[in-house]
């Protein structure tokens, strides 16, 4: 199932699309989920009430007639990330200049790298990525796929890290590169207000399939900068769950942004920041797209 | 005033400090708060109803009859952290091996480093800090001020950052030094569970007075390891708040722990890292003393 947050006259709501996208569900109209992190939180108790309603196209909306939000719209703590978690990126990066943790090196982490994003960076679908905030016009994409936890607790060693896995969805890791490289540490950079857009929608592990098959591609206007597999992450998903879970009480609807692959806009010499009247569009296959203006 | 979480037959609840710590006056008990978040979102409508209970002393308990919590005991997001803020623990931290940001240097940072803590990994007073969560046996402590904002929203160039304090406490930035290192970003080696020791109340900025004069002072069983005054930080208080307000909207209830001073257990050779057994005591003037078990 692919679920939503949405807005309806005047009311956040969370829903599941149906017919190819074109309509949903209403799960809050339901009765069944008052948002996002109380379905994934119940979701075990729910499946069947849910699959039944969504098979009697009960409390049915168009689309067209909703706002979609952010899938999380204000996450309960800061987003976790991941850095250089695709070879040829680790690469551009290092080469860019913009890396304060590496010594001029293209190298591969020996392990994972992970740093966070702050709640107040969400936007959704559509909302506008505002370039301003970044004092220094450095403003970069980064595609990436998210995965959404469903299960809280430690990671131990004897657990299947997919357990943990409820879904997933996509992540634009925002960056202000010149806020990034000043500061060393890359919360500044990457937390900035509007710089994570999330959505469109939290597609489950089961729907989802093998994700390492699927597409992640990246367009700015209408240049195409980024196209990878999921399959060529570094650290793949159970290892990131795992490096994360194992010191780190995990909590329901916490969201893990798996890095992102070659082509940012720092790859490029003279790099290609995002600019005002731009627009961001960020693909994975079997997810869907989100696109998100530059103002 | 003084601020403090506490734990009362059950139930969780907020206080006021009188007769120099010895009693509290229960705010919760009196309607006045719910718990510290929505007393610091609400305080300046409600500063003489607690005024006036708190020269009544009405409903106080002797502090001996509670368990004092962390004053925030869920923060709503990642307390925000800053590193390499005091010049000469700049210098250890360089010379210690253990800086993966740094070429080996012991330079001072020509920006505030800021990185983040997890909600998950804050302990209150005396609860114990769990040495085996670092897989690698390599713990320290760090003693910090953190500063408590009372105020919502982006800090603008006309803005005075101190306007957005509302107030002080102390958080123990416990760390793995060999996943901080080997993680290069720092949140897997900061972010464990129990490594936020914070505590034991929040003093108002008015209560507090000028910070730079304050002694920040650690104790490992007794054995002194840390001995500072706040007015060494390289980076002060409205440059952090300006720092992080200038491009994250602030929301009432975030922390900003400032950085520790010089004397943490890599600074020596070879390192003396804390151990089960261990007590570890972070004090500052004016607020007060938390200690912590390693167990």
């Amino acid at each position: 199932m692919k679920f939503v947050t949405f807005q309806h006259r005047g009311n956040s709501a969370v829903g599941v699309l149906v017919d190819d996208g074109s309509r949903l569900v209403d799960l809050t109209a339901a009765g069944l989920a008052t948002d996002m992190r109380d379905l994934i939180e119940n979701y075990d108790q729910r499946t069947a009430q849910i699959e039944k309603l969504v098979q009697e196209r009960a409390s049915a909306l168009q689309l067209s007639e909703v706002e979609l939000r952010a899938p999380i719209p204000t996450p309960r703590r800061n987003i976790f990330c991941v850095g250089k978690n695709y070879h040829e990126h680790a690469a551009e990066f290092g080469r860019s200049g913009f890396d304060a943790g590496s010594i001029g090196g293209t190298e591969v982490p020996e392990y994972p790298i992970i740093f966070s994003k702050p709640p107040s960076s969400v936007i959704g679908p559509g909302a506008t990525i505002e370039w301003a905030n970044d004092p220094y016009q450095s403003v970069d994409y980064e595609a990436e796929l998210a995965v959404i936890i469903g299960r809280s607790g430690r990671v131990t060693e004897n657990d299947d890290p997919m357990d943990f896995v409820f879904g997933y969805t996509i992540i634009n890791d925002v960056t202000s590169r010149e806020l990034q490289k000043r500061h060393k540490q890359w919360l500044l950079g990457k937390g900035i207000d509007t710089f994570a857009p999330m959505g469109p929608a939290i597609v489950t592990r089961e729907a989802m399939g093998d994700i390492s098959s699927k597409g992640i591609r990246c367009h700015v206007n209408d240049e195409q900068r980024q196209n990878a597999r999921i399959g060529d992450l570094i650290f793949d998903v159970p290892t990131l769950i795992r490096a994360i879970g194992r010191s780190i009480s995990l909590v329901a609807g916490d969201i893990i942004a798996t890095g992102t692959p070659v082509g940012v806009g720092i790859g490029f010499n003279p790099p290609k920041y995002l600019n005002p009247g731009d627009r961001v569009r960020v693909e994975i296959d079997g997810i869907g797209t989100i696109e998100n203006p530059v103002g």
